[in-house]
């Protein structure tokens, strides 16, 4: 039961200061169809800024033709959609890859699904008119500070078609109530298939450029197995099933303990790569799966999608493990491939579990 | 400016666990007067429950009168109070007591001060006329599990006189909406002034008892030097200031760099022991103390106080201490007394700041 994990190398004193801040989502949330406000993962990278929604004004500007101003009364008086969104971290599951890039550590708990409130990010930028020679939107919170010596406001640029999209948000609320200064108060952008990074918080300005965007964020989130390459650029979640806690549990290990008999695993899956069309249980350390019986398809595929599993639970040690399948085809790896930054390990979820 | 902590060790997988799941208040939330919802702290010993508000009961029983169980309307229906109350982790600053207690390594983050609606305990144990024989009431939440070797369902138990006091709270909602899940939903107990861990969250029994209740928790969250002794129990939380990050960041060390010339430090201070009276300022790492000034006075000692300071930065490397004083004349050490399970290290806050 216990693990014994050799390559553990103890958490630094500066990750420490991050897991403190950064929250994670108890994976007892996997329960709910939409993660309860406090429950949802969160990464600031710098300090949360002192923003009143009073004076906030976002600016869309650079090649445009007709430069804007938006107060959050505009903002608010625009077409408003809400749409539960699954968001994700880049980096959840980093701590479990070794040796371990110094960052957030997340284990799995990166994760969770709101309901988003906001206007349309396209009718905007077709009423500034992107100018003909404009090829990116960069996006500029508030949140400021130094990484990787680089002293910078959070950016993350885009090309017009990959940020154009229907489903493209300037998000003022989370749950029906205004977005909590921790996730962007008074307004943040929101890509629903991509990785959380790049859903600018704490919103300010939105430009639009002639030359490729190269932001110290867009450089820092690539797929690297040379420190030095160029890598690849980290864009839609990867397809990742995970599953609730099963049975109960200690403080402080966590590890879980299940009454023997019948006994049900659930939980949620998603992929930024379209719907979810498969989740797999293996209850004997991935020797055999079996099909989980899938809930709903969710009006969107941007939204996680239950699953549920009955198993008999005989008496020992066994290891769970679930992994899905997305409708483009991808399945979770039993092993994602180790780069510098820690990002995108999506690998088979693995739940060692006392049956008594 | 780089810490050279030399006593430092590195986080286990299982504090790495712990500090993933129980949230603390990001240090900017010193800024607002109410913790918004999602920043508050938060320690989940076991799971979070899946609780129901529509058949959820609590009973009062043991040693009553007239038994009873009580339905949320029931709780609902009664006596309505909404108060501000600091609440902070007993292991708050645990992380920087080394050798570090094994459980939620936490830094400095675990504090809110968030209002609670909910209905007198009083009250209610009134109508359920404690018997004569009794002398202590047992609390008994939902969430269950094994700690030190003992299953158990999380309890904490009172005297009659620490626990029948007018502010003391059955809570059923956290800044105006329902109790979310992890914060004790449907309903927990609210002891203003002593530390978040005897305000037992999804509570689910109310027991008037003969004996001394000698539960696991009650019997770990004592200060111990010689960890088979007695100890001394944690009860009132310890007088305590903390600052708002001064300046800008880095990531992920979260070293602070300030702007020279005319600055602005603020924060917040609390006590269990009553209001606070004095808040001091050491910009040159404890040789000399200034006054801050004081914000109005809560309208309860129950709720935190804001205070702020004006200073000149000068360029170069400084360390900014704060430490309070209460009413009763506590004030905060330079160094908390060592103790087996890292409780109630009130150490004043010490930050390194970068002068540019």
């Amino acid at each position: 039961m216990t693990e014994t994990d050799t390559t553990w190398q103890g958490i630094t004193r500066d990750e420490l200061g991050q897991a403190a801040r950064n929250h994670g989502m108890h994976l007892e949330g996997l329960r709910y169809d939409v993660t309860p406000v406090g429950m949802h993962y969160l990464v600031i990278h710098f300090d949360i800024p002192a923003a009143q929604e009073a004076t906030w004004t976002v600016a869309v500007d650079g090649l445009v033709e007709r430069p804007l101003t938006l107060s959050m009364d505009d903002l608010r008086s625009r077409r408003s959609v809400t749409r539960p969104v699954t968001m994700e971290c880049a980096g959840n599951g980093r701590a479990l890859m070794p040796p371990r890039a110094e960052s957030q550590p997340w284990l799995l708990e990166a994760v969770g699904n709101s309901e988003w409130t906001g206007t349309p990010l396209r009718p905007l930028i077709e009423e500034a008119g992107v100018r003909p020679e404009a090829i990116e939107l960069v996006f500029t919170g508030a949140d400021h500070g130094i990484q990787g010596e680089v002293e910078q406001d959070y950016q993350w640029g885009f090309s017009l078609a990959d940020v154009l999209r229907d489903d493209v948000l300037l998000a003022y609320e989370l749950n029906g109530i205004p977005l909590p200064p921790q996730h962007g108060y008074p307004v943040r952008l929101l890509v629903p298939d991509w990785y959380g990074m790049c859903s600018v918080k704490w919103l300010r300005r939105i430009t639009a450029v002639a030359e490729p965007f190269d932001g110290f964020q867009l450089s820092s989130y690539r797929l690297r197995q040379d420190p030095d390459g160029p890598g690849e650029p980290v864009t839609k979640k990867a397809v990742r099933a995970l599953m609730v806690p099963p049975g109960s549990t200690d403080f402080p290990a966590r590890n879980r303990f299940v009454d023997a008999g019948p006994g049900h695993l659930s939980g949620r899956a998603w992929s930024g790569w379209g719907h979810i069309d498969r989740v797999e249980i293996s209850i004997d350390g991935g020797r055999t799966w079996s099909d989980a019986e899938l809930g709903p398809e969710p009006a969107s595929p941007s939204s996680w999608r239950a699953w549920s599993f009955d198993w008999i639970a005989t008496v020992g040690e066994h290891e769970l493990l679930v992994r899905a399948t997305d409708r483009a085809g991808n399945v979770q790896p039993l092993d994602a491939p180790w780069n510098h930054g820690g990002f995108m390990n999506n690998a088979v979820q693995r739940v060692d579990v006392l049956v008594r």
